[in-house]
């Protein structure tokens, strides 16, 4: 008998994505739960309707039925139900950001608001399989990674572990991502006259995503620089990364070192020394593509990290983790 | 002495356009006018402040010495302004929409709100110089053209002016635009994942426009099929434009049609028949280029016209209406 | 077991499609045929090779073995495999153009080229499903239609059929389409830097995609327009379809129309009158989306189809076609 | 009387924006200089042609009465016609790169080609006027600066000069630029569908204009980390370049030090502490557009520097040398 599954915030661009990607899935049900922030429906053909909508309440009968639920909305949103859900029995995947940080001084640095439910914070798993898989296995909150922490953790933990970086050089992570991150809600910074033949760095060194990387990765604030920048296309983030390398005798023994480390992931690919990814290789994918280049003479080191930020990013990593928790094979529609 | 000329909405696309275009005029001075519809002012360089602020009211003593102001914004707001502007001896060129129908009952039909200056209305010039110029000269109000009429009248009334559209088989106009035409407000429909990699029909056979070519062309409302769609990008229009074509022996005898009626024109140029201006040709000047085939066997006929919506669209037209109110040569700061 | 099919030019945009729809069909296995006039490989991520590369040559042991070959090619290089590939018992889907008109007067007329095999010109099923399934269930060569008449002839056809349609009047098509329909092969007139923020019309009313209408329609060539136009964007194709109607009373009778005649076809997809689909609606499927605005009074209608050009358009029939064919269901791995 | 000027690679990009920026200079006459390898003209509309073109041979009359030629060419073009115009008396400003390095064996390392002028390699003055304009007084060969090193340069010597820069940790310069820097021939790298809803880093730690950066800086080249990538738009660069900060106080004392170097300069633009220029606040103009974010408890420095390749990175930067050399006001035509 298939899984019931929900998603609230389905017509967000995180939540469409959802959609599609379970709409192969045969071992779910999908319900779109019809939430007050959602904006109204596209023109659809005749007769091919989605999912059925239902009632966004844990009260209603077809919501106390389902067995997980995505909340692609806002925090403050997140917060508002997934105390419901949970005490219904319902698993709750959020990709809001909510459950990110681990404190609520924290989460008020970084997010400007109060965090209301801090029992909840302690106990969310973070969601990146590739590092935090056996926590997932049986939790009841998954806090889906960030976007942007998503490709930066995925890159720079494996050097962080193998001991090849100068620390007291600090990492750069120069970031760039498509406008969909920025959700679908209009504003003026992602209108189209605004974004197309255009290029802006913005939250620089002050992006909230920073603490999910030096949480997941054991950097020091000060040792890591973080620029987001817009980039006038739809979906993708690719980050280059530098760092002074030690102990790395060229670039074919930083490409070992990701073997190593992702031999056995699905979704992590190493490219050659010296090849590098580009957004097309993980659009509409849920991989995250690595590739490298190094100077051993000087130690200078540049790694090149790229996902689709509404898959690996968002909804497709969200998947991964509902695979987890509902006990389906991991790369269930997402290959 | 120089001239001083006022822009209200002078954040807008169009408004950006004016200043850009009047920065280089001799014999104007700017001034931005601030009304409480404008929206946040953009990062600037230190000391490279653009033209001064001033007050957007009739009783402000800075407007009070204007000689001409541009309307850059909605019909309503142009409505109330309008009266003042003109009462202080202000020459008013409007951009808006508010004074290019000829009846309240017609703007009633295609705005869909009352009109509240009749008079006006029947007072105000159809700014399209190039069959109007004697009568905007010595205007005070001057009607700035829409931007899908503006490539459409100067394809269309050469042919009709000729006598070589068969009428009982309609013309029909085939348009396409830059997202910018939409104007600066922010909206689902011109969010940037929206717009990218995407292409849409809009007010299909019902386009406010509409009007705007019936009354300049003389066509029956039933004779003209009007599509409007929206390109991914940010400014232009080409319009494809189809007619039955009679007494025409071939596409040179359009060519010299077009010739004959624009030979002394300084903003509309054609191409040799067969060929056919594209947007880059007319991205970011006051031209309209138009192109055209034509098979005599059959009378198939086919018309390009190509404008930039913010210049021959809107901007660099008002600035050309306004050369001739202000009594400046025609085509300053244009060409 | 496994049906083998053969793709000849797997790294043109078709061919990567083709790969891409047949990595999810659970009935074949793909072969890349390498052939000399294909490009260079992209990188790619370390031990994720795709499908086998094999020679593209009837003798190769290995396409002896094939079942169906995938010609996504030029014409001259499809009409030199395919005696061969026939020959040999495999059965040919060709999307390079070479047997999509039925003469060869036509054939050289349209693409300036001798035709050197007239018998399979002859042979060839036009494989546009939707009207000729019968024909191609047994064929051994298809021959897949163009894009843009896949486009055109799904939304005029039924029209004609029904006898609503003004033929006095004739028929115009205005099309748009993605930059892919053009090839890989770089050239200045698809250059990124020639197309982005530009719109152009080509090939106007000479269009070798014209005959694939007249053909497929009925209608007379001096009653069809038609005009190719290129939008900057990756894929899709929108055609906005003028013509005079009668005895129609209204829209919603023209959207039974359409409903009558696609009701039980897969890949048809019809809107409520009024509402149109966009480029977004089709890309990455292989549906064909329809809407229509009609006016009564005067009889002006319009109809807007969409479809992907390398999916409905390409690719995505390629693999109906294939699956007719080779008796698998229709519609495997194409929802 | 009017100075006379030939561009040669009138076609190109560069090119092309020499004379739109030439066409509004009041001293100068322009003449194109038709070379070989140029491509096919565009269609143009009747009786608008623009300026003459004439043979591209220092024997030719009229090229003998030239007073300056831009060189919009490939580096081996400009060595071959480089010293017949200057033995002829003409100034030359060189685009290609040809004399941008002070040694030949630096020219074999980064250009993979024997360099065949050496004394004039010695003689070029680098053309960057913020720093070398002195110098640039007077010259008869002038080498245009690159695209990305321009905006390097003039973000990073001010920093070096100051004595804020800690060396030791290097600098690091994660530089995007828009397609048109690659040029008008046409490849695959810079096709529509390859680029657009893409985004890739190329020639990482190895690219050209690396040398052209340390040898304005000072920099050792194990101390400075470049990267270079393709932005999917027509025109602009824009550079993140971070550095470890000594002796510096907050971030407003770096906008001081950026004020006092560019106070008296005409095309270098300084922001606010905490904003950043994006492209468009330099598209098609001349200006070099700096904002800078800095923490001063762990000295991480970031620096944005704007500019648009084909302006302030070429033709514009070109027109400025030639105004030195021919002894114009230096922003003529330019602001």
């Amino acid at each position: 008998m298939k899984k019931k599954v929900g998603i609230v915030g389905f017509r967000g661009y995180s939540g469409v994505e959802l959609i599609r990607i379970l709409s192969r899935h045969p071992g779910v049900e999908v319900f779109l739960m019809e939430h007050r922030q959602d904006v109204a429906p596209d023109p659809a053909p005749i007769g091919h309707d989605g999912p059925p909508v239902i009632a966004c309440s844990v009260e209603a009968a077809q919501v106390a039925t389902l067995d997980a639920v995505f909340l692609a909305t806002h925090p403050d949103v997140s917060m508002d139900l997934t105390p419901g859900l949970l005490a219904a029995g319902i698993k709750v995947i959020d990709l809001s950001g909510a459950y990110r940080l681990r404190t609520v001084e924290n989460y008020k640095r970084w997010y400007k608001e109060e965090h209301n439910q801090p029992e909840l914070l302690k106990e969310a798993v973070y969601g990146l399989p590739e590092f935090n898989r056996a926590a997932a296995n049986g939790a009841r909150l998954i806090s889906n990674p960030g976007c942007y922490p998503t490709a930066a953790n995925l890159a720079i933990r494996p050097l962080i572990d193998a001991g090849v970086v100068d620390l007291s050089a600090g990492i750069i992570c120069d970031a760039k991502s498509g406008v969909s991150g920025a959700g679908r809600k209009p504003s003026l910074k992602t209108s189209f006259c605004e974004v197309t033949e255009n290029f802006s760095a913005y939250s620089v060194l002050n992006h909230r995503h920073v603490p999910e990387v030096l949480m997941n990765s054991g950097l020091e604030e000060n040792a890591f620089s973080f620029t987001a920048q817009l980039l006038p296309l739809d979906r993708g983030i690719l980050e280059t990364i530098y760092f002074r390398g030690k102990n790395l005798s060229n670039a074919a023994a930083l490409v070992d070192i990701y073997l190593a480390r992702y031999l056995a992931e699905p979704f992590v690919r190493i490219y050659a020394a010296g090849t590098f990814p580009d957004l097309r290789a993980v659009s509409r994918t849920n991989f995250c593509d690595i590739g490298v280049a190094y100077d051993a003479a000087s130690g200078r080191g540049v790694v090149v990290s790229a996902i689709d930020n509404l898959v690996k990013g968002a909804a497709g990593q969200a998947v991964q983790n509902m695979n987890i928790v509902l006990e389906f094979p991991e790369t269930e529609s997402l290959l």
